[in-house]
């Protein structure tokens, strides 16, 4: 009988075994794909391109036993070469190649240049080919910094006493309401897509106090925005016994503050290599909803059209106001109107013309929406009733109220947003590995 | 201005801050539900339900400066008591109440005995009342375990150079095709709910070399089952520049032994409450298919019906097979049959009516299907075209083929089977916080 006993150590290395090695002088090997072959006469360049980064390898022609012309880039394929420190190459090493042999190869060359620094393309272009275009080790460090904001949010989530829970996406009515729900057939009963763990995420409040969940969410908007996705992560977390919402917020800005740390520390190369600037959340300005448009439409010289609702350029607005006059990339914005917000929002006991809620703005662009919640069983089915709602559709989850909830409230994070903001770029699709919108439902 | 600046310290404390700090005999603030009142006369247990535990809190008669008989079970309140040391409370200490005031009521008495050690009640009467059956403190323990599994499968695969990714869950066709999808309308384009990642998971091993992802996954399996769940969590992984197939079952598991380190580390807690039994995971059995067949077959005196598949049966035989003879619980069962395995399996090139593909069996149930993978352009499409399929169909998948992919492979396992298994359940909604099954939309 074979048995299997864990993890062998592999006799190829990776970019970090040689880094923390003493291997120079030493030949090693290593895998990785053939990501640029530059040709100079008699010696040549071959770049290694393997997940933790790049790898230079010469070959010397007479030395390596293989011919050049042969390789094709793209190839999977296994090296052998003595380690030389050399400040010039990525990682501060090359090998001098002594053997190559390939693993695997494609069938045609690419249809694009990945292997270029910055790949000059359009957005449409990059997206269309996005299985080998997030090849480009630019492209490709975006989505590791994504992985790290996740890890982060996780992390000190679970360093305060939060529950990772995971709660079901098929739903017999979304959270949102509104036409903006994706319908199946489920089994000859209609559901939904999930447009927000809402409903489950506070009823798991009554079992662990404190939760989060990791997970895709969907909404069918029909409008096609540089801001929008039918399908997103969100980073959802719901918190109980709280005193009042600025403890939802205090936990997101403690949350922001941990992950631009754990970047700082841990994902310094591509941090580097897209030239991000992080933003300074020691301390983030809350601003009244009604106070921001005043403060956006005073000194920008606009006239405020709709005072129960904030439109996108308002949004650049405020953010740009708190730029400008605290050098802040983040704003809270409050107390948003009652109407504005769903049902499950508490109202503000001093003006219940508002909620105890709050928009977080990253650049401009809102990131997070988040608030306490009514906890109380009554006071849920009066605003059910003057909203025409009828308690039996949500039957169970009006259960949680009936036999008992703690004062809560909690946040969604746009993942993609988010990510987008901290990358500076302008379109949410550049922070999702395959977007879906309008238009795209491929790859 | 209003400033936000992060997470401040509360004046009630968690079960974990008293039990690290020097409390004894100093009053503290303490808040949760109130689980249970055990009224003996002159002086009553309240019992208070908090996230990490429960706590007692003694009430004695004129001391306390409420009225014992207004108190409601499930009520969320603050207490404020003085610690005192005892060794039959739970957490070694109990806390002589001082004060008691109520955050929030229930409207009405829970419908079944929550707070009872074990619930008596039947699975269906648990599933229709999740919302509240889940604050019972063995109900919860089961998802604390469940966390723990997720979170050893992402600090593993972190440890092992991995990268976690997040790819879309509505799609324009599933990965493995068949009649078990779930289809829905995307802007009047058929779309479908993925069965797995697996297209996109092996797009990313071109990107990351290692990847990982912790996701729901849906399918529209119209029998109802002990085992079938139509929405679970899958954790998936692909890992690219194998030299066969046992490095993915090397890495399984590798996550299988630091996972119950971990449990055993950190989830004691749950493990005594649950009574569970850790496996013993330092070497699992790999055994082909057609071999593990035979060895049931003749051990338990069974006829081999299908030679090409594995009857639930027939796995419950193996399983017990390799607990009897091997005293292991997990069994990986190796070379599964090219027609039982979907058109990217790589066939064995030994024998090419099997794959290099294995199951993880644990304690006689499949819980994890994996193996390596076709890389070739060439291979694939020659398999496609054997299968009648389309390449057209699914050309952004096969792009990657296309542009050159490295050898690779990975595998799926069923969060809520192996949760299931470890805790010796008997069926898969008691590992599922919120099951979708065919009668199953609702809570």
């Amino acid at each position: 009988m074979e048995f299997i006993e864990g993890v062998r150590e592999k006799e190829d290395l990776s970019v970090s075994a040689v880094l923390s090695g003493d291997y120079a002088g030493k030949t090693i090997k290593m895998r990785g794909a053939v990501h640029n072959v530059r040709d100079m006469g008699e010696v040549a360049f071959i770049i290694l391109r393997k997940a933790e980064g790049l790898v230079q390898c010469v070959y010397e022609k007479g030395t390596a036993g293989f011919s050049l012309k042969d390789l094709k880039e793209e190839s999977a394929v296994e090296v052998s070469g003595r380690v030389t420190p050399e400040k010039r190459a990525p990682n501060g090493f090359e090998l001098r190649l002594e053997t190559l042999s390939v693993l695997s190869e494609p069938a045609e060359v690419l249809p694009l240049a990945v292997n270029k620094y910055k790949m000059r393309t359009s957005l449409e272009a990059k997206l269309a080919l996005r299985p080998v275009s997030l090849r480009n080790v630019r492209e490709r460090a975006k989505f590791k910094l994504q992985e790290g904001i996740v890890r982060g949010f996780r992390e000190f989530l679970m360093s305060q006493g939060f529950t990772e829970v995971h709660t079901p996406k098929i739903v017999a009515r979304g959270a949102e309401g509104g036409s903006n729900v994706f319908r199946l057939d489920y089994f000859n009963k209609k559901a939904e897509l999930g447009q927000s763990p809402q409903f489950y995420k506070q009823t798991m409040v009554g079992v662990y106090d404190r939760v989060f969940e990791t997970a895709p969410v969907f909404r069918a908007e029909k409008h096609n925005t540089t801001r929008h996705l039918n399908e997103y992560v969100s980073l959802d977390f719901e918190m109980g016994y709280i005193d009042s919402f600025e403890e939802i917020m205090a936990m997101e800005t403690g949350f922001l503050q941990y992950t631009m740390a754990l970047l700082e520390r841990e994902y310094k190369k591509e941090l580097e290599l897209l030239e991000v600037r992080l933003p300074d959340v020691s301390h983030i300005p809350a601003v009244r909803f009604d106070r921001a448009k005043e403060l956006a439409a005073e000194k920008y010289n606009r006239r405020i059209r709709n005072p129960y609702d904030l439109e996108p350029e308002e949004e650049l607005l405020i953010g740009r106001y708190f730029q400008e006059e605290y050098g802040s990339d983040f704003v809270f914005v409050t107390h948003y109107p009652s109407k504005k917000r769903p049902f499950y929002a508490m109202d503000d006991p001093q003006d219940s013309r508002f909620t105890l809620s709050f928009d977080l703005l990253f650049r401009g662009l809102e990131v997070t929406t988040g608030g306490q919640r009514i906890h109380d069983y009554g006071e849920i089915l009066r605003k059910m009733e003057k909203r025409g709602m009828d308690p039996a559709d949500i039957e169970s989850y009006l259960m949680i109220f009936k036999y008992g909830m703690p004062p809560h409230g909690g946040l969604g994070i746009g993942l993609e947003r988010l990510t987008m903001r901290l990358l500076g770029e302008q379109n949410v699709r550049e922070a999702s590995l395959f977007p879906r919108d309008v238009i795209r439902l491929e790859p």
